[in-house]
């Protein structure tokens, strides 16, 4: 199947960063410092987490004169080898959600920018609410050049989270299992996806995710793609699975609807057809490239 | 080629805990309320962090009576319908590294009683050092049945911790990259590995770490399975990948030796022979199953 534009690689947030994190610098207080000191240093211009765009890329600014190293986080170096920052502030919103402006920015920005751009948000976002320790309650201080933040009253080191999240795609005879939360725009449907717990395997909360969700057993788990997503900061891990039989059992308190899709009918959704049976997810979503994975792999089988 | 015993699956931690999560009654009060007021309750018994084990199962006792439901974890059900719970305490040391008595339990427990120790360890860790709100620096209590902490102060919710770890085996014309870290004991050598970090694919992570701590460009990076690993809550995510070339240049701050080895040596590695170039890693480590699969895949190849 010739799949449209829109349904071009890469996936949005998941292209390489145009950056090399040189994360040897992070560590050596020395290569830090001199870092810092770097006449042709940038940062970053961020609105808050939201980005501001020149064009295809992200905008840069000399690190303005006096600039605090204790508030900024060396992002790496660029490829003409100048060192990149991003602001760390304390005054920002929490970023579990994003604004129309990070919609519009990811049609926009090339897409080593828009992970650069992702990877930088999370990080922002972890560090204004993490300004204490939680171990004892006590002040935490930037640390190893904003990849970590040290407890002031106890030493405690903590490090930017990022949450794994299997998101899948069950089939079962030429069906695939898409549903919606109440959230969702009219007709959008998607993939299912949780939070991988402590305790579990990729697979295992997979299996457990369908069955909470959906009531459906599966089998024959496997990796497709992975996606980190800075809304504030998971690392979408992509699987389709086999289930065992189609009848559902929907957990309404997760869930609005459900309900299995043939091939004709994810066709028709990718391709934006107005009587498709759900409007697909966008390009910036991982979920749209499980059912376009799917649905290549259906083409082929013989 | 026939593997051993000690390398059959599953990998260690990695079995389905034999446990439902329930977790709709984690969310729900009133159902809660009824776990913890069910009068064949128990909870799992641990020695801090440790395992205590009873031939080859964890050690239960049943809840004690005027026990405080905010000091518990619901874990779930057991195959019996009955409540599980782990007490929470704040006088644990944390949970990095593992005493020699977990490398026993490994080998002693069954693969489910295994799993199960795994996650509950991660969480109880969890707990004793997120007494404090991240955000504000507020006190916080045990919320959603051990599944979450919610701060008195500001109300924040903050959650469990899992972070996913590469693990991967870079090969080149048929020898594999093994690398040692001071740490280890004699002769070991295994797998390289490092947190995924915000921003990244697990592709783009496997790929910057091979770079950073060994020196090469791979392409064709490919997923191989999963393990979480409870020291203190990481999801092991384990790849494959091809080499551009073999020239290493070893990141010494982190590794003391790295090198390639061929299928013989693997072998022999694996097979515990004397003369075997390098110590595998143990059963308990995805690292050795890495090591399997691709010693599997090289005896299949055309």
């Amino acid at each position: 199947m010739k799949m449209q534009d829109k349904n071009a690689l890469p996936i949005g947030f998941a292209a390489p960063a145009p950056i090399d994190r040189w994360d040897q610098t992070r560590a050596d207080p020395a290569l830090l410092a001199k870092a810092y000191a770097d006449p042709r240093a940038r940062r970053l211009v961020l609105d808050g987490l939201d980005p501001l765009l020149d064009g295809g890329r992200l905008v840069r600014e000399p690190m303005p004169a006096g600039a605090d190293p204790a508030a900024h986080i060396l992002l790496g170096r660029e490829s003409d080898g100048v060192p990149l920052f991003a602001e760390l502030r304390r005054d920002i919103p929490h970023g579990a959600t994003y604004a129309p402006r990070v919609w519009e920015a990811a049609t926009e920005l090339e897409p080593g920018e828009l992970a650069l751009y992702g990877g930088t948000r999370s990080l922002v976002d972890w560090h204004a609410r993490h300004g204490f320790c939680a171990v004892c309650g006590g002040a935490t201080v930037v640390a190893k050049g904003g990849w970590a933040r040290a407890c002031t009253a106890c030493a405690a080191e903590h490090f930017p989270r990022v949450d794994p999240v299997v998101i899948m795609l069950a089939e079962y005879e030429g069906r695939v299992l898409v549903a919606r939360q109440p959230r969702f725009p009219p007709r959008r449907y998607s993939a299912l996806a949780g939070f991988v717990e402590p305790g579990e395997t990729i697979e295992g909360a997979v299996a457990r995710e369908l069955f909470e969700e959906a009531g459906i057993r599966v089998r024959d788990v496997r990796y497709v793609m992975s996606q980190p997503w800075p809304f504030p900061s998971s690392l979408m891990i992509a699987c389709t699975a086999r289930a065992e039989d189609d009848r559902l059992t929907v957990d309404h308190t997760e869930l609005e609807d459900a309900f299995w899709v043939d091939a004709a009918g994810v066709r028709a959704a990718l391709d934006g057809e107005e009587d498709a049976p759900f409007v697909a997810p966008p390009s910036m979503a991982v979920a749209r490239w499980l059912l376009v994975h799917w649905l290549d792999g259906m083409a082929t089988r013989p």
